[in-house]
């Protein structure tokens, strides 16, 4: 390998990205070196700023660097209507899909006895303790629709059970714009099982 | 948008990476600050280090640290043996290919009048200073074959006609596992007009 050790330490730092393999770090690390140092210095920058001040939200524990984030901040937001997701990234896809006006709460993960992950690590007495204070009127489960995520959202609503709460789950079922012939069982059997009547 | 601004400013910079756009810019954020903001820090210190510290190598202009490159220093390489490229990535490849045991010289770019390229930007004239030193045997113009590349290779070879040296010029045609079906007529030009006899 001819890379010079810092080179070589930038390319090995690189491949902590998710989906970056060697060889796009190492087209990466050129790159910045030969043409843009500033963008790279840029990136040092604003990485070293998000790493160390990027917090969670007190109430829903989406990224922030504030004790509030945006959305609990908001007095426009319906502070009645609660989405439950697994992760920040989960409730970034509902807010860019702009079909929810209400408020989040992150659990940070699903239950996964064997990797230690219980109900405390989930948070899930904060969310019991916002239930208990009736402000809330609606919890939308919207967990991932895998055996752990399903697990997780049985859990919760069971513990939301002695509250005057809505507990629903979003519908799960073939996508917009699939096609049967390519859709798995699993979707299937969703989709089937969660039929509606046509008016 | 609902990221925090300080998340959104690490997205943006995330974007100067070549092939990055800024929706796998954001699941690079997110997965540093969920699951590895120490990759995160390590990743900055490391961009900080190589964008201030990497220079060139005075003498083959390779991406390096220290003036003398790794390759120039090493006295296994053939010091008879000058490869010339247009940029650190291409030495790179050659390097990887193992193909070739002697020093490079890197023009950092090619020929392109209408960019204000010309030959004082690629060091040319360093490339002659060497040649009439007279410690180099063969040139090997290793530059890309485009159109920019072969003007370039053209030049070179014109500049080092008074010097005792060789020039030669790396063989073009169909790469090893490709089919001529799918080869373009560039390419197959090149590989019937540089055609050899069979013994």
């Amino acid at each position: 390998m001819s890379l010079s050790p810092l080179t070589n330490r930038l390319v090995e730092a690189l491949t902590v990205l998710p989906g970056i393999g060697r060889k796009t770090a190492q087209r990466m690390a050129l790159y910045l070196l030969e043409h843009n140092r500033n963008g790279g210095r840029q990136l040092a920058k604003c990485l070293n700023e998000a790493m160390e001040r990027v917090g969670h939200c007190s109430q829903c524990r989406i990224h922030s660097e504030e004790p509030l984030c945006k959305i609990c901040r908001n007095p426009s937001r319906d502070q009645s209507l609660l989405c439950v997701v697994e992760s920040p990234a989960d409730a970034l896809a509902v807010e860019q899909s702009g079909s929810f006006k209400g408020i989040y709460f992150v659990l940070m993960g699903h239950l996964s006895p064997l990797d230690g992950i219980g109900p405390e690590q989930l948070g899930i007495s904060l969310l019991v303790d916002r239930a208990a204070k009736g402000e809330i009127q609606e919890i939308i489960v919207a967990t991932n629709p895998t055996v752990e995520g399903e697990a997780t959202a049985h859990y919760i609503a069971d513990s939301l059970r002695e509250f005057e709460v809505t507990v629903s789950r979003i519908a799960h079922g073939i996508p917009v714009g699939g096609e049967l012939e390519y859709t798995d069982g699993g979707t299937l059997n969703y989709a089937f099982s969660g039929r509606k009547h046509l008016d």
